[in-house]
């Protein structure tokens, strides 16, 4: 049985996110019990309550707060992995705090420089998995590389490409364009065994870039999906009701993306949207299943401890 | 009569796409000659043509190609308005070439650290200018101070906002958080006099970010766009001909949006996607217009001759 740790006060919709998979609920047991009783027809024996007085607010400075609060659902959810009592932890909760805990609590696998995020984003073909999401701001070109192996091991694993393509978020497509951290990463990567870099051409499955980039494509993404439903919605309501149009909605409205993982921690932790509604927390769930599963994070810490990569 | 110098050698389609506006033509003479005839009825009392006999390949070295070729169009359309023979200049050639001869012949404005490319972005209200869009890819703090400056004119003479208010692209929305270089704009943005910064909250006119960002940003939401409305032309293939759809379909091609100015030279210099269509050109031609009709270049001046400025 995969037990997967849920931060239950987390996130604005928190702790009223019903359940839908095999759970440890994280927080203060009254709210949460509050919650349950609330959505009436919850199956009990799929749950556990594990208590956690504290709540890290959404606005906190991470590691003050983290450090302060040793019984938040956070440290606690996070603490039950490392004790052997969970496998894996999701939160929709305050992500700086969430990223600090992990790294503090799980400690990040030999050889990994920067735990980061990767979240997966939808093409017209099959979704590529952009790394870093948000996690680090300043990087250098030996970390990006860091993360074309954290990526590569996730879209194995996780997302089905027995041989993923690894490109570099660059401003063009020559040797010589992009900036002086990607100018060298690109060098980095040509020559990294272990990767399966294309550049800006081939099938691409696995996107690198420092968080402060794939951050901001993250939330332009949302902002720009949210305008275009906005749009459809006005042009055409006589439509609205057909199934295909749903499912473009669907498409458009990011919080259906589920969790984005952060890789590189020892353990399985999965950051979801504040905003996520219990459909986007089931995403997060099944990809958290899936990570257990297929061994991640033994894989992780098996590439990073092969010798011959740049690192 | 504002004259505006078109290169009709620049872009996947030149020199094909047919003038709307009082233009000198700058290109091969047969050539532009032989694409006027092939379009038919072409009002040739508001056309120039202007001789250019050399062309700057979409891939050639910026700085290489005009150096080399002093007579290409992206040369001889820039020296027009060098000698006061032109007013503006719009190409849909090589990015790189354009910038490279734009700051070489026609110098950027005294106290402007980097001229950038300026870009309008839909939202769900009035579009916002993003600057830059991919000119500069290492910017320090005190240059995207000047790009502050820059997006602020533009957006007072051109988009019509008396009193622009300019974000910083970031992170998260606390003074701490974003990398090291916009964590040092965002101080020095809040103290600059003439800007009016209003950091994330606020309605925001000019967002500021760095070439490699911004050209990222606008790189994906082409890709988005054409994304959304494919998925559109496949969901609702009986739709398709209403106006409102038409008008989506418009509003998620990028090409629609016309040219992007290149800001902080001393003249007007606007570059157009590569694979701009008519409709693209004539509405650079018609933001050329403005900008000249406005007197940008002199306001833009202005704003950098003022003291009191952090530059």
């Amino acid at each position: 049985v995969i037990r997967i740790a849920l931060d239950a006060m987390g996130g604005d919709n928190a702790p009223r996110v019903p359940p839908t998979f095999r759970i440890q609920l994280v927080g203060r047991t009254a709210d949460v019990e509050a919650a349950l009783q609330a959505h009436g027809n919850v199956d009990r024996k799929r749950l556990d309550i594990v208590e956690a007085p504290e709540v890290v607010g959404m606005g906190e400075k991470p590691l003050a707060a983290i450090k302060s609060k040793p019984r938040s659902s956070i440290a606690v959810g996070l603490g039950l992995q490392k004790q052997g009592q969970s496998d894996a932890f999701i939160s929709a909760g305050n992500t700086g705090a969430v990223m600090a805990a992990a790294t503090l609590l799980l400690r990040v696998h030999e050889g990994v420089a920067r735990a980061a995020i990767g979240t997966a984003f939808p093409t017209a073909g099959q979704p590529v998995l952009v790394i870093d999401g948000g996690a680090n701001v300043d990087c250098d070109a030996r970390e990006l590389v860091g993360f074309a192996h954290l990526g590569s091991v996730y879209a194995r694993d996780v997302m089905g490409r027995p041989s993923p393509g690894v490109g570099l978020l660059n401003v063009g497509e020559e040797d010589e364009k992009g900036n002086a951290v990607v100018k060298e990463a690109h060098q980095l990567l040509k020559q990294t065994p272990g990767i399966r870099y294309v550049g800006n051409g081939g099938e691409i499955d696995v996107v690198v870039c420092d968080g402060f980039v794939g951050n901001a494509i993250l939330k332009f993404y949302e902002s720009a999906g949210r305008m275009f439903a906005g749009m459809l919605q006005q042009a055409l309501p006589d439509v609205l009701g057909r199934p295909e149009v749903k499912q473009l909605f669907k498409f458009l409205d990011y919080s259906e993306y589920g969790g984005a993982p952060l890789l590189g921690v020892k353990g399985v932790a999965i950051i979801c949207h504040g905003a996520s509604l219990a459909r986007a927390i089931m995403h997060a769930v099944r990809v958290a299943a899936q990570m257990v599963e297929s061994h991640l994070d033994q894989d992780i810490g098996a590439e990073f401890a092969e010798g011959g990569t740049v690192r």
